[in-house]
C-alpha cells in the first residue's frame, strides 16, 4: 500500500448557502449553514484516503473546540495525525466560506492558526519514512523548504499546491517535482492567458511539472516542450469550496499509479467535479469506484490513455 | 426596579476583521476572528441590565452548541431566560460578520433558527407580568403582534425595532408606542431623504413615535408635529455591529427614567458610539457611569435637557 506524507494546512469551515453574494455593509440571510473539515492539504488527504491511499499529515492546530473537531475529522476518515501538533493556548485555521446559489462560486475568509508553525525539527526524522510522495502547500514556509529538500535527497516525489505567490513558493516550485496551482497563482507570475509565453517563463523560472487549475475552464499543464489542455467535467455544482484541494488528491492518486500525465489530470478532474455537488470541501469526495463509474458514464477518453 | 421583556432574536456571531471586503469569489484573510452573543432583542436586553434594569428575553433557540452559548451569554448577564425555548433537533440562530477595519462597515450573514417560531401560547400569560416595558424585533410576527396587542390592552408602553418591513410589521408598528428602525426600514417606507413628505407618510400609516437611526449621521425623530435631529458622536470606531440594538436598550433606559424625548435619544447615541469602540455587539457596552461620564466630556446637550 502506498503511502502520502502532507505537510500544511488543516481547516474547520463554516459554510453559508446565499443567493447572491452581498455588497459590503448590508445583511444577508443565510439560507443553509454547516460546518465541516477543510484545508487545501487536510482534504487531499482526505481524498487519498477514500481512494485507498494511506497518509499521514502535519501540521498545527490550537487548544480549542475547532483543533479537536480538525483532529477528529481526519482520524475518522483514517489520516495517520500523529504528526499535528496542538499549540497550546493558541486558536485553530477557521474559515467562513460564502457560497452562492447557482453560480459555484465561493468566498472564503479564513483566519490562519494563531500559534506558532510547525518547525523544521517537529517534522522530525521520520515524517519520510515509508512515504511514497510528499504534499506541501507551502503556507509554513520553513517547514516546507526544509521538507522538500529532505524529500528530494531522498527520492521522493515532491508536490506543491500553490494558491498564491508567498514567500518561499518560488523556492519550493523549484524544489517540487509537480507544481499544481491556481489561477491566482498562475496571474501573480505573470500569466495573462499567453500560454506559450507562460511556458516560456516556468521553464527560465526552473519550474518542473507544471499545471494550473481554471474551475470550469479546465486546466492547463505544461510538461517542458508540452502543453495540454483538459476540459472540466459539467455538473451541477452546489459548491466548489475544495475543488482544487480534491484535484490534487486525485493527481497524486494517479501518479502512484504510475499512469501518464494526460490520463492523471482527467481522473483528478473528474474526482473534482464530482466534489461540487455537494456543499463543503469533503462530503463530496467519491470513493475510486464512484469516480471509474463516472469517467465511464462521460466517455472520458481516461481508458484510452497510458 | 424597572422590569423590561423582550421578545425576539438572539443569536451567536462569528466575527472576522479585514482590512477591506472583498469581491466575491476571492480569498480573504481575516486577521482577528471572535466569537460573541449578538441579535438585536437579546442585545438590546444585554444594555439595560448593565444600565440596571432587570429585564427577561423570550425567544428559541435550537440544540446545539450556539444555543448553550446564546443561553449562558444572557445568564452572565444577568437576563432572566425562563421564557428561552429550546426546539428539539433544531439549529440556533447564527451570523458571521466581516468587520471593514477602519471604515465602521459591517456585512452580516445570518442564518434564523431552524426550529418553529415562538408560539403566542408559549408567550404565556405571564410575559408581561410585572413588566415596565415591551421591546419587539417582529421576525417572529405571529407572537409579536399577539404580545404588542396584549401589551397595549394592560398598557404596557410597546417599543418595535423595525430592521426592514417584513411581514407583519407594518401592523406591529401601528400596535407600538415607538418605532425605533434602520435606514434600510425608512428606505422601505420609501424614505428618500424628504423629511416633511416621511414625516406625512408615517402619521398617513398610523405610526406612533418614530426614530431612524443613520449610522454615523445621527438620528431622526418624528413625533406628530415634531421632527428633530441628532449627531452621532465621533468616537475611533472599531465595529458598528450591533450599535443599533445598544441604541434600543439605552433609548428604552430614558423612557423608563421618564426623559424629554431629545435627551433618551441623546443618551441612546452615546452608549451606542462607546459600543463601537470594540469588536463585537456586547463587549463595548458601558455602564451607566461610563456614558454619563462620556456625556459629560463630550459637553453633551444631554445635561441642558429636561
Amino acid at each position: 500500500m502506498k503511502t502520502v506524507t502532507g505537510i500544511g494546512q488543516a481547516s474547520w469551515d463554516y459554510l453559508g448557502l446565499v443567493d447572491e453574494y452581498p455588497s459590503g455593509d448590508t445583511k444577508k440571510e443565510v439560507l443553509q449553514w454547516e460546518e465541516q473539515g477543510g484545508g487545501p492539504v487536510a482534504t487531499a488527504l482526505v481524498t487519498l484516503q477514500r481512494l485507498g491511499v494511506q497518509t499521514r499529515f502535519h501540521g498545527v492546530v490550537g487548544d480549542d473546540r475547532e483543533g479537536d473537531r480538525i483532529r477528529e475529522s481526519l482520524t475518522d476518515e483514517g489520516v495517520d495525525v500523529s504528526g499535528l501538533r496542538i499549540r497550546e493556548g493558541s486558536a485553530s485555521q477557521v474559515a467562513f466560506i460564502v457560497i452562492e446559489q447557482g453560480s459555484g462560486k465561493r468566498t472564503i475568509f479564513w483566519r490562519r492558526p494563531t500559534g506558532p508553525p510547525l518547525e523544521p525539527e517537529e517534522a522530525g526524522a521520520l515524517f519520510l519514512e515509508g512515504a511514497d510522495f510528499l504534499l506541501l502547500d507551502g503556507l509554513m514556509a520553513e517547514v516546507s523548504i526544509h521538507a522538500a529538500r529532505k524529500a528530494r535527497s531522498e527520492g521522493v516525489p515532491v508536490m506543491i499546491d500553490a494558491g498564491r505567490v508567498r514567500e518561499g513558493m518560488l523556492e519550493l516550485a523549484r524544489l517540487s517535482d509537480y507544481v499544481v496551482g491556481s489561477e491566482e497563482f498562475a496571474r501573480d507570475l505573470g500569466f495573462d492567458g499567453d500560454t506559450e509565453a507562460f511556458r516560456h517563463l516556468l521553464w527560465k523560472e526552473g519550474f518542473p511539472v507544471t499545471t494550473i487549475t481554471l474551475g470550469e475552464r479546465g486546466s492547463i499543464t505544461f510538461n517542458n516542450d508540452e502543453v495540454f489542455r483538459t476540459e472540466a467535467f459539467r455538473v451541477d455544482v452546489v459548491d466548489t469550496t475544495g475543488a482544487g484541494d480534491v484535484f490534487h488528491g486525485g493527481y497524486i492518486y494517479g501518479l502512484l499509479e504510475g499512469w501518464e500525465l494526460r490520463k492523471t489530470v482527467i481522473f483528478a478532474s473528474a474526482l473534482s467535479a464530482l466534489k461540487c455537488r455537494f456543499m463543503g470541501g469533503r462530503r463530496g469526495i467519491a470513493s475510486l469506484s464512484e469516480v471509474m463509474e463516472f469517467l465511464r458514464e462521460r466517455n472520458a477518453p481516461f481508458f484510452s490513455s497510458p
